[in-house]
């Protein structure tokens, strides 16, 4: 066995750390350590946290993180920040929240940002669980900014999804929420010791009751690759089975709420937990990694075994309007197969 | 040619609209109309328009094309909405907005969710464009909400990228501003009417003489799987030539600073469109967007061609840890190796 995996294994904080910026650079050998550990993972509770700026979501994570630690769970945090692709805006956050969790050996905090290509963020922080599963962590949280594709990537790696919303954020808000609220397990109004919390509060009750109870292995499979492919496995259709989004108030930076919250997370994951259910969502969010892995996979070779020139060839023909994009498509898929045959 | 195609060459607004839902419902015969429109295209200025919930980045967009109507332009807006997977939230927006523009029949207004599979929302915002430049629209705006690879996604599609800040917009905006300056062609405060306004400016200025002009093309590059495949094309290297970011106060309510943001966009064109500079952007727009397609066709070919039960046997073997991910995709990719040679 590799020596770092081993180490990672037996407890060293340095190996873990290495470990996890082997995955973010995407070094060869990140894919034989994760190899290694892989067989060690599936133990964590992963707790997906979302919301919009301003909804105190960070103060949110600290202080979900602390009451864990309270009850003796250790706990590891990987803040994913997708809104800062170029410079260290995810660093920043680990610093401020390092202030009240530093010194902590049962804590251990990670940021990761979108350096890198397409679809390479959801790849690494699926990695990054891992890792963490396999270092022995009770709970894994991970936290995301915003609005967007990065939601629904959290609901495709987290088992309990918390959306996080607060009072009064101004006129777009109502629009995201109409979106954001199907992918939450549990919906969360921080700051709610100001104004307008019940009315927040209120009015995402009444949009859930406008929904439908929502059935988790429908949302994967309706943003996964499954539903375009037409190759989803049944759905679970026991409707006094489903899962009642619950709405829970709080305050982070006074810790008001969030004992019931950790309560509310409980019960979803003994929810999930319960029969046939869990292994049915695993098996769909490996389902949609391995496709995305495959995309991935496949791109590089593509890459590696076209003819030098022949995608600037292509491109030039594009711009003279000679060719359209999905005409030019074609022509680099018949020139590997013709390289294979 | 296509009947639909040309009677969309010839004006009519309800083959436009027909085609745009081809397009967004990704039917066959929508590959069919694209490639007949294609040689049309080229025309308009495409702009991107993002920026945070609270910006009032929607009456911005409303502004802006009324003052283009004003000047005989005739405008197409994309209002892309990535938050909105499930339900109808970009369509309210339309509702919202219809009340200033509807009547006017140089004005065509259209939404897009994020219906479907991976990836599906920007080849279909970059087809829309297309049908929409093919219809001879002077100006297309697309406007998009939030944060994220949503961003990023614009700047792959549009020629010129305004950012949209307001005053005062919470804790976590200041962290989301680091990411996302560096996307901005044109910065804009709007609601500059409201307390902070100078602040949020000096801000904005600060961080922007903190960084470096941008060259758009680099960023293209570091975003694209160009630079992950290290195929990308020579970066412009001569810094006189580079954009400065400027920033413009408005308030989109009463329509200040409106005129001046309008000739700001029209000097950003100007700079583009000079020399080169242009064809080696689209060049590169183009080489992204070519690389998405073949990703999304060659998978859907992938999971034509597997053997049945193939892919849910594997899960079965990660999901009782015998195998890894990884492992499992090299098996996928083996198993199509044989079923072609």
């Amino acid at each position: 066995m590799d020596t770092l995996a081993k180490r990672l294994l037996d407890g060293s904080r340095r190996a873990l750390a290495r470990a996890l910026t082997l995955i973010e650079n995407d070094t060869e050998n990140s894919q034989t350590i994760l190899r290694e550990l892989f067989p060690h993972t599936g133990n964590a509770q992963i707790i997906g946290m979302t919301g919009a700026p301003g909804t105190g979501k960070s103060s949110l994570v600290n202080a979900l993180a602390q009451a864990y630690r309270q009850r003796g769970k250790t706990v590891a945090i990987i803040a994913v920040d997708p809104t800062s692709p170029f410079s260290g805006g995810a660093i920043l956050g680990d610093r401020i929240r390092m202030r009240d969790l530093a010194g902590d050996k049962g804590i251990f905090i990670r940021s990761m940002a979108t350096r890198g290509s397409l679809g390479g963020l959801s790849r690494k922080t699926r990695d990054a669980i891992r890792v963490l599963d396999a270092a022995g962590f009770d709970v894994i949280l991970v936290e995301t900014v915003g609005a967007g594709q990065s939601e629904v990537d959290i609901v495709r790696t987290a088992q309990t999804t918390l959306v996080i919303e607060a009072p009064g954020l101004g006129d777009d808000v109502q629009a995201i929420k109409a979106g954001i609220l199907e992918i939450a397990d549990i919906l969360v109004v921080n700051k709610a010791d100001r104004d307008g919390a019940q009315a927040t509060e209120r009015a995402l009750k009444a949009m859930l009751d406008l929904g439908h109870p929502v059935d988790r292995t429908q949302i994967l499979d309706h943003h996964g690759q499954m539903m375009a492919l037409e190759r989803s496995p049944e759905p679970i259709d026991n409707a006094s089975e489903m899962w009642l989004t619950p709405v829970v108030r709080t305050v982070a930076t006074s810790a008001q709420g969030i004992d019931e919250l950790l309560e509310t997370i409980n019960s979803h994951q003994a929810h999930i937990r319960d029969e046939t259910r869990f292994d049915q969502l695993e098996g769909q969010r490996i389902q949609i990694e391995l496709l995305e892995r495959l995309q991935g996979d496949i791109i590089s070779r593509i890459m590696a075994n076209l003819p030098t020139d022949m995608l600037s060839e292509l491109t030039q023909r594009i711009q003279s309007r000679e060719l359209d994009p999905q005409q030019a498509v074609e022509l680099i898929i018949q020139s590997q197969e013709l390289a294979q045959s």
